[in-house]
């Protein structure tokens, strides 16, 4: 699972991508969701959106710490990958708070299992740094308990949140395949989920979606 | 200084408005600068602005940790303040970066005045509340600095930036006095800063507005 030692230069290579695409997923999170937080219906809804931004930003802070002590400077590592990323959030502008929600709880929950699958393939003090942000936020938790409280009060969203989910998912692995490719993330993985040396890109797409469409039956929806 | 024992009705509805007006303008705050904070000409300015946001979102649950603590909802104290504070919002979107610094480093300061004004009138623990959050930023320092450096660095932006201080000093001085008017704040201030039992409002004003203006002139600006 470890990088060879002949690998030593790529292995430096990956690690500074798949910190950066981290941390600048979690940058924007942080700015989208805030930004998003003031839609909310109630002060105490805006109060929670704002807890789970202010998560996101500590994970930022982790990363870049992470990237600083590798003597690497965060905005270089960022940089690369500020367009998809942005590319991602423009396509996918929530047309009300219950969208953003939606949206919320999808970027934490496929970025997640996105990281998690690349995260074999770093170094273990790096793959450790992804666990402690997986373990820490429970952002998810709370975003799928307020999406359910949500449909349950009108059941009317679940066709439109079903919808967007899709669209959303779409939109999420499109830019998770176009930065795996441009930034060989899924060199490491090939073997790992495209069984018999088959296509990982595609491996790994199946994979996302399938978790997302077990997340989305468990809120009621068609996934 | 305070309140007396006849007045503690007074002094709880005092107290709970100060602490609602003071944790909606802090959550207002957070929402807006992460909001802008996308705007910000490099990554690490982003990162920056982002950080002070997340310190407006942490004073935002002090104060809610406090009126918790004195058996009040958080939500109904700021919803008196929603309309005035989100219309001051309104009247103030930043045209870009530079202003958005600017409209941050006013609120931060301005707010910061006003609340030590009224400070002196409220219960030692409300009052020792306001002390710890003004102690625990550095956020006005943070931000002088950078418009420091944005004006060193384009010193066109000057007069841009002097008129649109000027207008955000307006609309602040103007919220100020409808919160104040409203929920009777400055009635305790009555002959501290209106000088022999002149209009209270119009002397905190002057105090606000000459205090500003002294920070302008240390920018280089025509406050």
């Amino acid at each position: 699972m470890s990088i060879s030692p002949a690998d030593q230069a790529r292995g430096n290579h990956l690690r500074r991508d798949f910190l950066g695409v981290l941390a600048y997923v979690e940058l924007s999170a942080f700015e989208r969701l805030s930004s998003d937080a003031r839609y909310s219906p109630t002060l105490h809804d805006r109060a929670v959106l704002g807890r789970l931004a202010v998560i996101e930003f500590q994970h930022f802070e982790l990363v870049c710490a992470k990237l600083a002590e590798l003597g690497l400077e965060p905005e270089d590592a960022m940089l690369p990958f500020q367009p998809p990323v942005d590319s991602f959030h423009e396509r996918t502008r929530p047309a009300d708070w219950y969208e953003s929600l939606m949206k919320a709880y999808v970027i934490d929950t496929v970025s997640a299992d996105f990281f998690q699958a690349i995260s074999g393939f770093v170094d273990a003090d790096t793959a450790g740094l992804i666990g402690r942000i997986q373990s820490a936020g429970d952002a998810s938790a709370v975003l799928r308990e307020r999406l359910r409280a949500a449909l349950a009060d009108d059941p009317r969203l679940a066709s439109r949140l079903a919808l967007w989910a899709r669209r959303l998912l779409g939109e999420a692995l499109t830019l998770a395949q176009l930065v795996s490719r441009e930034h060989a993330f899924l060199r490491g993985l090939t073997g790992a989920v495209g069984a018999g040396g088959g296509d990982a890109t595609r491996g790994l797409t199946v994979e996302l979606a399938a978790a997302h469409s077990r997340r989305m039956s468990q809120l009621g929806l068609a996934g």
